[in-house]
């Protein structure tokens, strides 16, 4: 059995966004040599998400604005912003669009459909975070 | 290390539906040998879901319910629907279901709790589109 | 290939709660001995979740407020309670949370990052269920 571990850096300028880290993750398969296996991508930060759906910046607007929806930023929505926070929303955010994927490795190459992109969602932007990319395989 | 891919094919006469596909994966981990691993089922569209909950038709109503309610259908809501698709609702819907799941095998079987069956979740059907089946173990 | 199986067991006294099971989930880490691979958290009911998030209270009672709006207890909003059950609530709950997370294991730990810690989530409690941790590695 053969692994790889990496991690990514963002540090994303606005409070909320959505960046593309399909071609980030495909380069680290490379790497692995890995021929078949599987590739976890997951945010190390509670208040950020990965997950898979279309490069299509309408839905990026869509999805921001449903977010807010759900769960509003409004800091006195959240006991959690007592601590001294005012990221509550982005903890509820990250709940909806998940906290990782896991990506099938074939032949060599992410085993996507015709549309998936990975993407890196971060909820409460501004500062230095990570993602993990661990693959096993042979 | 064993590994073994498969791919269902659905074409759902609905909008939205879902499918049982226990028994076709437990079929595909049958055929893989593999004792002890991990199997991943996936959508590979980005308006689809695969998850893991009841076998009840009052429950999937429920479902189809709470995620119209959440994420209505109405295509003017969406941005996306500007690039002249009308199917941004199910964008969002696969984001409540979720896109994976990830199941323990063990002694050559999924290893589920007693109510545990997954379904494929169709949020724009009438198309044909595919699920991943991954399986590594030995 | 390396594996282990083990199931955790809780009875929840509230219909509504989070465990932090972060120290179980490194024990079984520890025991199996994968020094990098992967680790499954699922849980084994379709009522509860298992998920990555923040070890606060103030949050946890946001949590439990937020999803009590998206998804209220109330019996006679589901067609699911006309089965005799009373935890349609339960199933829906679930959904937003997840039902797994897969964790790298890196160097022989949990690759966490600052603030992540697993939790089950219960949503239908006061009675026995199982969570299943499944780790494959080298």
């Amino acid at each position: 059995m053969k692994s790889l571990t990496r991690y990514l850096t963002f540090r994303v300028p606005a409070r909320m966004d959505f960046v593309n880290i399909t071609s980030q993750v495909e380069e680290i398969v490379a790497e692995s040599g890995v021929r078949e296996g599987l590739c976890l991508v997951n945010a190390m930060h509670i208040t950020a998400s990965v997950f898979v759906n279309d490069d299509e910046p309408g839905l990026h607007e869509d999805y921001k604005r449903w977010l807010e929806e759900l769960a509003p930023h409004d800091p006195a929505r959240y006991r959690h912003n007592q601590t001294g926070e005012d990221n509550g929303d982005a903890h509820h955010k990250r709940q909806i669009m998940g906290r990782e994927v896991v990506v099938a490795i074939t032949a060599g190459r992410l085993d996507f459909g015709p549309w998936e992109r990975i993407f890196y969602g971060e909820f409460d932007g501004r500062r230095r975070k990570r993602v993990l990319v661990k693959i096993i395989g042979e």
